[in-house]
């Protein structure tokens, strides 16, 4: 019996989209506004959502105090009221783009979590632009 | 063709996490202020989700009336303004994190549902905290 | 000029509508599946609102961040997951409507805002039933 | 490595449930208030997800800003403001109910899609009826 | 001391913004796709909010059980799944602007509201359109 | 008789917290973690509530593709995809707090209402914090 909890955590960030081997023209042609040298940001919306069996003793697929707590201090603690271009060490040289910034929260919260549970990151950009990852 | 309808509903009720065989102190150290012997409760949100072939001849794979009231006889009849420890059967010997609450639900639901259908529940303890569960 | 500034917070808890002078045939008649003597509960969102002058020096009406605290200190300590009919001191002989508790929030939290800034509470009960009060 | 990326949007129609070659009885038989011959209507929400491995170059699966724009030349241009029944030709012999509308709008958009991305649609017909259809 | 209480209720319809008086032209001018002679519609989310003393003996200022019931037979009966132009009487000769509805809706509610107690009617069309009305 | 139209609208910006006339210890003592010089960004969500009699002609208190478009030149192409104290000349000497923000955008709209018409500014600078302005 497999069960899959969910926790909603919340950061907010300065961005933009650039690759520092494109030069300005071509970093607004393909990012377009996204691209602003002088950033912009997001209030990011995450959902972490752990899959595996419960346990027997306490009904609980992973305590979510502690998915909070471990949110808190693997994403939250290094990403919120940061510019993420300039004071996250994953996007140094990585465009930080919602896929991007997913996939860098998965392989955080991977390790942390059971080998036996799977790991889905979904991350709100806006309310209207989100993306998941799941590892695969 | 498989499509899947949701259909969302509403109960709301009191509960704790507990389990009888462990002392008030051992309560305490696993679940937290969620154990206070006075209960609590919440506002559950269930998203009930059928997925199977459309019907040719209505295009419905289930009648969202049908689904509406199936619901309401199965689970806000039993649960809402209830307090689930005390009151539901299924939770006299069983925890009622917000997983076992889901495969409960799960269990009412599936034989109500056609066979060749799949069944998913989610089931929202909080805007922050959810579970769900497709009966695998 | 006067502007507000509207903090949102969330407490969930127990309650039943009742009045200890009433008979349980008269509370059920009056107060219907919301006086269950087993109780039930809700998750209740708050909004506190704060209307005054910015201050000049920081353009803040009030810092958010005291707020939150303010609110976490006087309402979440004292209601969260609790059973406010057993716990919280304000309603034993008070019936824990939704206007009741918007009221009792108001007051505590009225002595700790500035004298010369009004104060608003809103109380969501249910997503579909909510109540504000603003001290007139 | 394979991301999910999320756009909704969002259009406004009538329509209404019934089958040319059924009598006014039977359509308000199977399909109740729905069936009304003067038409409701409804404001859809539409969330288009596209699957795939992102360009490494950009770090994005698809330019949300291309999908934002092709749901709107696709589907709101057409569906927005409409009566779905009279003036979309899709449903001039198809009921137009959440399942068939979902159908179109994926069969719509999957041509403009990489052949290598998956497609999926969910429509919310109202905030407590959605449907999910990804061309299984 | 007076406190107000809020319900939320849903309803959808059809309708068209135009004038009989006017030619399609001017209304094509003046109301745009909104006029379409066939019809659109929304799903319409109303709060209807009543402010007063609370009755010291329940702590209600309107019971909410009440004030849905209320709400249900005076609008949603009227009003769902109705073609607001062709089916609502109010709408024969008024132009069913989300001002007009909020204001047909305020007025079938005041008499039905005690006479010591306010009203005040919001009346959402889409989730980024809506109006408030209370008797100015 | 009057009425309030309301129109919701989103930008996202970088900001700082900060007083060029102070020192950065200083500025982190009062604003914290949103004083960081790096920025941070939030998803704004802007209310524009606009109340009047409604013309009798049209049934509109003021049309909302108008409000629209307003909010859109006045407000969208100054801030959206922006860093607020950089690159919006309001916020070269000012703070951009939430109430600052409110009442920057407030003072673009004002002159482009009709001067019989109320207006009232709510901005979300995430979802649980917010601040109105109704420039009194």
């Amino acid at each position: 019996m497999r069960i899959t909890v969910h926790r909603k955590a919340h950061f907010n960030a300065a961005h933009r989209l650039f690759r520092k081997d494109w030069d300005d023209e071509r970093n607004l042609e393909v990012f377009g506004k996204c691209s602003n040298p002088n950033y912009h940001g997001h209030n990011y919306e995450l959902i972490v959502s752990v899959t595996g069996e419960p346990n027997p003793e306490t009904g609980f697929v992973m305590d979510l105090k502690i998915l909070k707590e471990l949110i808190y201090h693997e994403v939250e603690e290094s990403f919120d009221h940061k510019n993420l271009n300039i004071e996250v060490a994953e996007f140094q040289d990585l465009n930080p783009t919602a896929e991007n910034i997913a996939v860098v929260i998965w392989k955080k919260l991977r390790p942390e979590i059971l080998e036996d549970h799977d790991l889905e990151v979904t991350l709100y950009e806006t309310p209207r632009n989100f993306v998941s990852y799941k590892g695969e």
